[in-house]
């Protein structure tokens, strides 16, 4: 999807960019990160159509950063994981998050949470546990609504 | 620049990705962040035409994330310097940075480093320096050309 347009640049940043550079697939991450796996969970979450899905779906597979699992055979059809190098991006979406959170606060609070899982302990910079201190890793971290969320649903 | 397509999601990330989720604004974040200050300098590092590069920059000093300031009157030029909304997305590209030298290495080692002024230590994932353990800040940090960088150099 995304032209190599730094291809001329030697940096890791720009190569990281064209794999994710574009905000879509930042945000399926983040809706595989909140546990959305199912194709009509994840057209919903983004509002975007069936083809456009599709297209950014099998893009992301042969990136590698999702994997496509069978889980109904009649009719056939798909769930996404995200692989290890996905989630290896999880801080790039935390920062993002406290960031927006920071500078674009909602009235009722934060949106969402990124939380310690079993523990309850936000996350913080350094990417530790605010509650218990462990230092954590992406499949210790669960994203959950937050206030801001939770009160535009009702 | 960025319309807000995703305006119906109440996320602190789409809402990050609508100021920053264009690669071109992660880049030129990365441009002032290696200390590149001004016109001339960025359009080359960019590759871009003057007209974009214009709008570009104009549009993140209305986000707040770039200061212009002269430093010529005749003929007046400007200086462009990242803000302090700026420099806290240092974490966002960091991260990048980290998770592009591991997916996508170049055979000469890293093409830039993200080191503690002064220090000399690189940077670690909890964002310390790896030499004297402190845990930096973005004033503490610069990024400079790594052997992939100085190879192509020459």
């Amino acid at each position: 999807v995304l032209a190599r347009t730094y291809d001329d640049q030697t940096c890791s940043i720009a190569r990281a960019l064209e794999v994710v550079g574009e905000r879509w697939t930042l945000l399926l991450l983040r809706d595989v990160m909140l546990g959305l796996r199912r194709f009509d969970e994840l057209r919903e979450s983004l509002g975007v159509t069936r083809t456009v899905l599709s297209r950014r779906l099998a893009w992301m597979v042969d990136e590698g950063l999702l994997e496509r699992r069978r889980y109904s055979e009649r009719p056939e059809r798909f769930e996404y994981w995200p692989t290890d190098k996905a989630t290896e991006l999880w801080p790039v979406l935390a920062h993002l998050l406290m960031w927006g959170d920071r500078h674009y606060p909602e009235p009722e609070g934060p949106p969402r949470l990124l939380e310690h899982a079993g523990c309850g302990g936000r996350v913080d910079r350094r990417l530790r546990c605010e509650r218990c201190g462990r230092e954590l890793e992406g499949e210790d971290v669960v994203m959950r609504d937050g206030p801001a969320l939770t009160a535009t649903r009702g």
